[in-house]
């Protein structure tokens, strides 16, 4: 990660809500080490311990972002426990989450540098900064103290190595490399024939929409067989014949495919709700046939 | 537009919510070109395509920042189709939004100086940033580059045009003055007789509370005309006396009238929620009658 | 509280919700009076009216932020009334809010300096900037204008102080020291024997986890006097051998007892949410017995 002397951005992804101080409370422990640093909220609701919801939002966000943006992402069913909390480096970003799958799309990131678990407990808040008042504490880590809460780590930890990493620490500073990092298995689609391709329904946004796991490259593999022909998408009983080009290609209130701003191919409604009104979700298999 | 050289504030009102990385990777984009724009969400909950209370929210909120401000407003059911982008121009700050209606409100404005089609697509962000790392090419706008995605115009036209302004590009250099931009048909409240004036429920607040499209100087106007005698309020079978100058004046859990923050009549319950409980909602005709 | 040069954090907790340009405009508003101001959102979500939840909100979380900072909380049912608006200050921090109990876990903080009534009209936004454009007047503040709306003294009274607070102002500027400020009648955890300690839910937080008011100090005193013996604690119906020192300690979906990061006994389902599962909510008793 190249380290500039412009201000850090440090994005947020947690299942957290915005109903508790919880992300208050890591944005000032953040701003009590590294004061100049900027936090851009990517959501804070996360399905609460929805690992592959969060790992395929950082996905589709975090590389729009300047090169130097420290990723923090806190996801953490496991908090407390013997799950490891881990830095991983790619050319352009760093992320700090822990080690329970949620980096995963992160990994193919063939930029990919390092992965460390994070051992320098001198980075940590300590129980004693949290009783009191950490923001006293802001010169420098102290090695002496030991003792962080087991039940909010992204207070304790994640928020505390994210804002040193954009005060300037390199990563190697955290801890040494690893290799048995935890990945989710992933769905992927599938080519069945010359003329089917299968996928199914992964993420569903918030006006609705239906997201699948088929990519437009897979797809445009599948498209080149069959040139000149047309095709048909089916999800559940739905049938929808073509691909648009924009929403409003499909007449309002009726269902279209698209390949949508992440680059898979999505069903969804004009100015509705596709994922209420056909009554469908994540999991749901999806076929596209070339006819 | 008075561009000073202090940090450039970039308001955000859209309707996707929070829970998807939408906002964030608008965020992202805006950073990569303007590095020191201060981002300032409005809301991120205008109902999906709800043109009218977006418009309603920009002119309650828009004149409380500093000169120099861009205000950027997606709800864009047309994304990818044929409406086109705009840039509106008045004496002390820019917005950027679909040619929708949302900026009707924008254009009472008696210091609207210019409405202009953005045309000038070196200032987008192509489908080559969006797959690889727009963070890259933050340095200057490359005109050669020129496909965009045709589903997610908030970060590929919107947020990097309200970037380029907030870095201090002049709104001329983003494409031509048009005039026959879209407005929407804004319902007016209408005096019916010397004593009585007729408005309706256009705006429901998270309090519940039920804002008419009654302002001041037109119930003003009304009122002088009626020295010395009071007024009844009625809303649905609800009928109110008077108008009170503070909430408290309606005892707990019972229904008042006030003129609100933004101006206009409203009809409350104290501590309670208006919409829930009298079960009215935007739409019901709203009577005053001076008795 | 010491005013440093560095740039000030103005944290924000209200009752607003974040569907209306509600916190928008008072970002806007503090924004006109100190663009340097770094701003931090608590939470929109304290339940409307519901001063113990936002008491508690900013017990938890604003002892993580820088010393200087400033601290707004507006959940305020009695706006436009007789309530004071007040400026408390400790060591660290200064805290603006109305006066109706909100800042009762402040009180009780043994660095607190002074309680002020905040009277110097002349910080405060008039019903001529909310109309026109406060943007301009942000030069220095004008004793001449007087009037402030009755509805949204969080845009026209708290903003405006916190940000000419953040700005450099002296906290005695803005009014005389009080003490007859309002406190809320805490509910606290009672020892009930020497094996017995009762207390009862105040806080649920978004995952569901049920937070007593039963805190560790109280807890570790009757402990001692129970050395080698286990402890159970039952809420309603349920009932829960001893405590664990991490969620994962209690099988996935099965109940916990666990001190949590506030350092309060709490009530979890490990992965699951124990409000809802279990049924209960604040108010219901907790029972501590040693075996």
């Amino acid at each position: 990660m190249d380290t500039g002397s412009v201000k850090k951005i440090i994005t947020l992804t947690t299942d957290f809500g915005t109903k508790d101080p919880f992300v208050g409370t890591m944005k000032g422990v953040i701003l009590s080490i590294c004061p100049d640093a900027i936090l851009i909220d990517i959501t804070h609701q996360i399905e609460p311990y929805h690992i592959l919801e969060a790992a395929l939002t950082l996905k589709a966000s975090h590389h729009f972002f300047p090169v130097g943006t420290v990723h923090l992402a806190v996801i953490d069913p496991g908090v407390g426990g013997p799950r490891r909390p881990i830095l991983a480096e790619t050319a352009k970003y760093c992320f700090v989450a822990p080690d329970n799958g949620v980096l995963s799309l992160v990994y193919q990131d063939k930029e990919l540098k390092a992965v460390r678990e994070i051992t320098a407990r001198e980075f940590f808040l300590t129980l004693e900064d949290s009783a009191g008042s950490p923001g006293d504490s802001a010169g420098s880590p102290d090695p002496a103290k030991k003792r962080v809460s087991s039940t909010f780590h992204g207070r304790d930890i994640f928020a505390p190595v994210a804002a040193w990493l954009a005060r300037g620490e390199k990563p190697e500073c955290f801890g040494p490399i690893i290799y048995d990092y935890n990945s989710l298995l992933l769905p992927e689609a599938q080519i069945l024939s010359d003329t089917h391709l299968r996928g199914k329904i992964i993420y569903i946004d918030s006006f609705g929409n239906l997201m699948s796991n088929i990519d437009h490259p897979l797809f445009q593999s599948l498209q080149d067989k069959n040139k000149g022909r047309g095709c048909q998408i089916s999800l559940g009983p739905k049938v929808i014949k073509g691909i648009n080009r924009y929403y409003g290609e499909a007449r309002e209130k009726e269902a279209g495919a698209i390949f949508n701003s992440w680059g898979y191919l999505e069903v969804y409604i004009n100015q509705g709700n596709a994922h209420q009104q056909l009554g469908l979700g994540t999991g749901t298999a999806i076929n596209i046939i070339f006819l």
